[in-house]
């Protein structure tokens, strides 16, 4: 399980995170997110992703969130060793382009704590605090001391992706 | 594309290909097959696998047969780093298993030409000519040119897949 709090960020909280854990790598994350033709995951909450940096493509499938507090929800990934095959195979088996979200990250680590401070094309600043763990309730209580600790407060925690963000924004603006 | 055609054959085959090529490796390959819901891949004639064999993880889309005197199809492939996480994914994103197929296969080359003489369990022995080519005209002549060469007649040649031919024997059994 992937057991994540996101906050809107700004560069104060970035130095907090700075002074307190330890800086990992930084690298533009290009996501491509697909619908299927089986269930629209919009309305299942499901989520279809290919996504490369500079490193590696992985594609990604993640359940329906199942907390309401958190972000928290069930994800299975595999490294592919193509990017553009990866897409055209999910094509051709029916699966729709729904957009692609590009940001630049930040990854820092606190114990088994995964804090990733992001600038989100056409979205802003955010940071997102993330433990992999079965153990959602201990996990929960980690993710929510590293928000303590970082002046974050669980009540201004965002539970949409960014891709739900930007699809939100783009029906918005064109309604 | 995936220029390719397939014999039934025998040991004597094998040893004339011994004598013409050049012997590359041996492996057993698992295949397991899979169902779309969107369309039903045994009318639609496509094929979604995951091989795994001693070596590696492939996710691979086949599409329709396009040539009626071989096997002729469109293939994309990516290697993916874990087997169990990958049936998981296709699972999830709807997709059924039909079957498993699994085959002890020993490779051989001939300049472009990939030789796999197959045992494959509950089917029995074949000999598969193939060339991966966009240019299917000249992949089509070189594949016959090895068939000939390996005593091997063109009217005898084998569309169905592995899978068709475990699907079609487990149908009659059934019947």
């Amino acid at each position: 399980m992937e057991v994540e709090i996101k906050f809107r960020a700004d560069e104060s909280v970035e130095d907090r995170i700075r002074s307190v854990a330890e800086f990992i790598c930084e690298k533009v994350e290009e996501d491509v997110y697909f619908n299927s033709q089986v269930r629209d995951f919009r309305e299942s909450d499901e989520a279809l992703r290919v996504r490369r940096d500079e490193e590696e493509v992985r594609l990604t499938y993640k359940g329906p969130k199942v907390d309401p507090e958190t972000k928290t929800r069930e994800e299975m990934e595999v490294v592919v060793n193509d990017y553009r095959k990866a897409l055209e195979i999910l094509s051709r088996l029916g699966f729709r382009v729904i957009r692609k979200v590009v940001k630049r990250r930040r990854i820092y680590r606190y114990g088994e704590v995964t804090i990733c401070f992001d600038d989100v094309e056409g979205l802003g600043k955010f940071v997102e605090i993330e433990v992999n763990s079965d153990d959602v309730d201990s996990a929960k209580r980690k993710v929510f001391e590293v928000a303590e600790l970082l002046g974050l407060d669980p009540s201004n925690s965002i539970r949409e992706s960014y891709l739900e963000m930007l699809m939100r924004d783009t029906s918005t603006s064109e309604a």
